[in-house]
């Protein structure tokens, strides 16, 4: 079997892996395929946490006995019991001949163990078939299992010249519908949605998806939040609101059925949260990616402090112009332009008359807060 | 002889003229191609100002008698006498048969008047073959004649967060050097390159092209550029410099040698100067294109009043960030989101990891200042 059938037959995990996009967190995305005779007799994917993993979901549409069977699968099969028992041990008693893997499991404590078990069983095992593509199909997944992090996407709107709204406030509508939909979509992708407190009062967005309702995060260190915003009347999970101590106990009372208030203090030497600390408290509460959208402040302090793992910028082909205009990224910046965060495999894509570009930043200067390096 | 054919030799006439391109201001770009018993037998473009239009260095290079040749070309001959004698003369003595061209001459007072002329010589004359990339491989002749005022280009090279410059002025560099080539390169397709005041002092360019060097237009309203700056030390040609009226005897006779200084007043209502009457006097000391570089300010200006043509925005990579950093776009801007100004036509192109969007701007609301209106 040449190494052209191994890849398509990867490829096609990988758009069956993608159906599940949105619901499978904290789980990765899986896809497998199961061939005898040269033949594709079954697939399946992971279509919810919860419920069967993908390999068992295509095990069970097969009604004549697998063995010599082979599987193809973009993740390598878990060894653990989670909320279903390990795939690897099902794999092993269906008496497969051979396994196709495009890529090991990232986390340090499971990654190999189920090849090896397979190996053991005598299944022939083949790891490593696109697996670039793999690890970014699950990239939140990766982040996950690697940094105990969420996996941190920001999002701008703008103009060519980089600006999100005028001095007046006025930032309606920059981009197209096509545009604004295809945003809104990405929100489906993610756990959480989260925003500066100025972006809930100068806009009073809902921040739904279009098929589901994400976390919603609102970084709002004096408690300003407006107890009639979009927020608290479009949604029906509680909001999770970072403020800085306070004796503000009114709006505390206020607040308690309509958010979650997490008190976090600032650091003392850049006056900001300290955002991984921010990022790990949502991590513990289940939310393994986190959609950042604004506004320029808070963005900006996303990439002052190097938390940064995706962006998407999209761009109306317009100038809006303005000295006093706010532009997409705010916060202190670099230093100098020769430790600007480099976009690497950035990507552009045309959205009707818009545009988008989608890259990965990387982090020259790792620009700690001095509060961090004590640590 | 089908549509596809002559198609076909007006696309080769476009790629003739193109040859010209940054030399034969203020003539139009013109390839000529001639074609007997369906061969291509000569071909000519206009190289220089001052030199033989593109038909007649066609003709000039054939042989055998041309009666009944075919004569394909991207303009309308001219009909009066220039440098050199009308085209349409030589056309008709030399008993052409057919005569194919792209785009009618955009000047009014000429417009259709060879065409004609031709016609009533008996020679079959084919017009609109591709006129719209006709008319935009002469976009700044079309302008010229049009309007009678430069074709104006606006350069902008930026992170992808709109930032041009950081607080403490660092500006080098933001795109690659492959970039910074390709922009240097501009500079020779057109007539002069104009920087604001401030530029010059932070930047202390020299503004040469690659190939040629362009006149150098310096908006400088308080005569504050530095006598030993790059620009009078790398420049053979006179350095144009726009300035308010001034007093400063002493800096005017310190610059005679080495530029020009036009003296404008500001408007009165916007206290800025009036780009029309610039870009007008520009055009009567026979600057046909105007290759705009920045700053921020500067730019901000030539968009909030509405005399952009053109635009080449080269974009890197990479996130600045910092509320204080300089975006490419400064100035007024506009005053509502839904009257920014809008890029048609745009087109993406990607120079090795930088990338560029070159469009041309419509301004929907005509923002003139009032001293304009009151004329």
């Amino acid at each position: 079997m040449d190494r052209d059938f191994l890849t398509k037959l990867i490829k096609k995990t990988f758009a069956l892996a993608k159906k599940g996009e949105g619901f499978v967190s904290p789980n990765p995305l899986v896809g497998a395929v199961i061939v005898k005779d040269k033949k594709v007799i079954a697939t399946g994917y992971h279509k919810k946490a919860g419920l069967p993993h993908a390999e068992i979901e295509a095990m069970r549409k097969v009604k004549m006995p697998l063995e010599g069977a082979e599987l193809y699968v973009n993740l390598e099969p878990c060894s653990h019991w989670g909320k279903t028992p390990p795939c690897v041990e099902e794999i092993i008693k269906a008496k497969f001949k051979k396994v196709v893997i495009a890529t090991p499991d990232p986390n340090p404590q499971v990654r190999g163990k189920s090849i090896k078990k397979l190996i053991q069983a005598g299944i022939k095992v083949v790891v490593g078939i696109l697996p670039e593509e793999a690890e970014r199909l699950n990239e939140v997944f990766f982040k996950n299992m690697r940094k105990r992090l969420p996996f941190v996407v920001a999002k701008v709107a703008q103009s060519l010249d980089g600006k999100i709204a005028l001095k007046s406030g006025d930032s309606k509508w920059i981009t197209k519908e096509e545009t604004r939909v295809f945003a809104k979509m990405l929100r489906d992708k993610y756990d959480a949605v989260l925003v500066g407190i100025n972006t809930v009062i100068k806009d009073d967005p809902s921040l739904n998806g279009v098929k589901k309702e994400p976390y919603k995060v609102v970084i709002d260190p004096s408690l300003r939040i407006p107890l009639d915003c979009n927020l608290f009347h479009k949604s029906s999970k509680k909001i999770i609101i970072f403020a800085s101590p306070t004796h503000n106990k009114k709006k505390l009372s206020y607040l308690k059925d309509k958010a979650e208030v997490v008190i976090v203090t600032k650091a003392k030497e850049t006056g900001m949260f300290d955002l991984k600390e921010i990022l790990k408290i949502l991590y513990q509460k289940g939310i393994m990616s986190v959609f950042v959208e604004g506004g320029a402040n808070t963005l900006g302090r996303f990439f002052d402090q190097a938390v940064v793992d995706k962006i998407y910028f999209f761009f109306a082909p317009k100038i809006i112009g303005g000295e006093e205009s706010f532009t997409s990224v705010g916060g202190e910046g670099v230093r100098k332009i020769n430790e600007a965060v480099e976009i690497k495999d950035w990507k552009f894509r045309r959205i009707k008359d818009d545009f988008l570009i989608i890259g990965y930043p990387k982090f020259k200067v790792k620009r700690k807060s001095k509060k961090q390096v004590k640590r």
